[in-house]
């Protein structure tokens, strides 16, 4: 089984990923925990070159084509050789993000990111957590750890409010595998029920 | 006018571009000499990823997606502003090279880089020269410059014979814009050919 967990920056996905890896093993079972862009050393050394540095040093498509490189890579090394030997794979972000980024904010390229993902992956998660959060609250946190990373939280509040609505879109779009997740009830009550929804879907 | 030199590893095709380069500057023609993988800030970061480590750090698809993604940046930041202004561009290796070794060499993938490049390229050069070795010859010379690039200069004598017939069947494929240079000749001569077909190209 497949799972990734998506959202706006700051909606509290990675932690709600770890902690439910943390569950699943905790019952015996052989989960990966892994994260995009990166994931993988080649996908982690061109997250490196995507993320550092000024906003403007790539275009929409550029980033575009660096992402599903690191993707493809990701992909091969851990993800499918993962799921091939029947362990759960957990994946903070995956395709949906690079259809919300370049598709919808960054370019709008959806119909590009489309094809790309058809020719070169292929692979959709089997349940996808959509961690929602109003863009105030998540740009808020996002804010509270600056790294080096800023390249994409840098944007504010107006682009976090259409990732929001885009992200909600894309759960109608792909309803089957999605699960919207209210992410602001105390972290407890949202571990909760996303491992109560991971049981399910695993029975 | 866009000028692309295509060759297998030693085919003398770098000296060459150079060299057209410099008799069109002293013709007072306004050249942009350039190469890829490479060629802009971004994409040369690209091609340290790809062509340095081990050779199989990347799978064909990997590297087909990396390669496209510099070319794009390429294309965006040097090529097609130089183009619009009027400028002469000599490329060493464009979109054919990788029709080549990630569409016949390494990977089986001539379908997705045709489709990657008609969906994110698009430009094609109005003049391709092909400096035709043999392979024998070309694998000498290559051999004699080692440097940390050698992921694709270090597959042997098998792969460059493929490599020119597959350089040749492309020529074909793409007659209108293409010129078959006879490289075993002095480079003198070369030259002064490759002068010729550009002067009259232009004319």
């Amino acid at each position: 089984m497949f799972i990734s967990f998506e959202g706006i920056d700051g909606s509290g996905k990675s932690t709600q990923a770890r902690v439910l890896a943390e569950a699943l093993r905790a019952e015996g079972r052989d989960v990966v925990l892994t994260r995009e862009p990166g994931g993988s050393p080649g996908a982690e050394e061109i997250r490196r070159l995507v993320l550092e540095g000024d906003p403007d040093r790539w275009s929409a498509e550029t980033e575009l084509l660096l992402f599903t490189a690191a993707r493809r890579d990701h992909c091969e090394r851990l993800i499918e050789p993962a799921l091939a030997a029947g362990k759960i794979v957990i994946c903070d972000r995956f395709a949906d993000s690079t259809r919300m980024y370049q598709g919808l904010s960054r370019g709008n390229l959806r119909p590009q990111v489309d094809a790309l993902h058809k020719m070169m992956i292929g692979r959709e998660p089997d349940l996808t957590f959509l961690v929602d959060i109003d863009a105030e609250t998540g740009l808020a946190r996002a804010k509270g750890r600056q790294g080096p990373e800023e390249r994409f939280e840098d944007f504010g509040l107006a682009l976090q409010q259409k990732m929001r609505a885009g992200f909600l879109a894309l759960a109608r779009e792909f309803a089957p595998r999605f699960r919207v997740i209210d992410g602001a009830r105390p972290p407890e009550a949202i571990a909760a029920e996303i491992l109560a929804q991971t049981r399910a879907a695993l029975a």
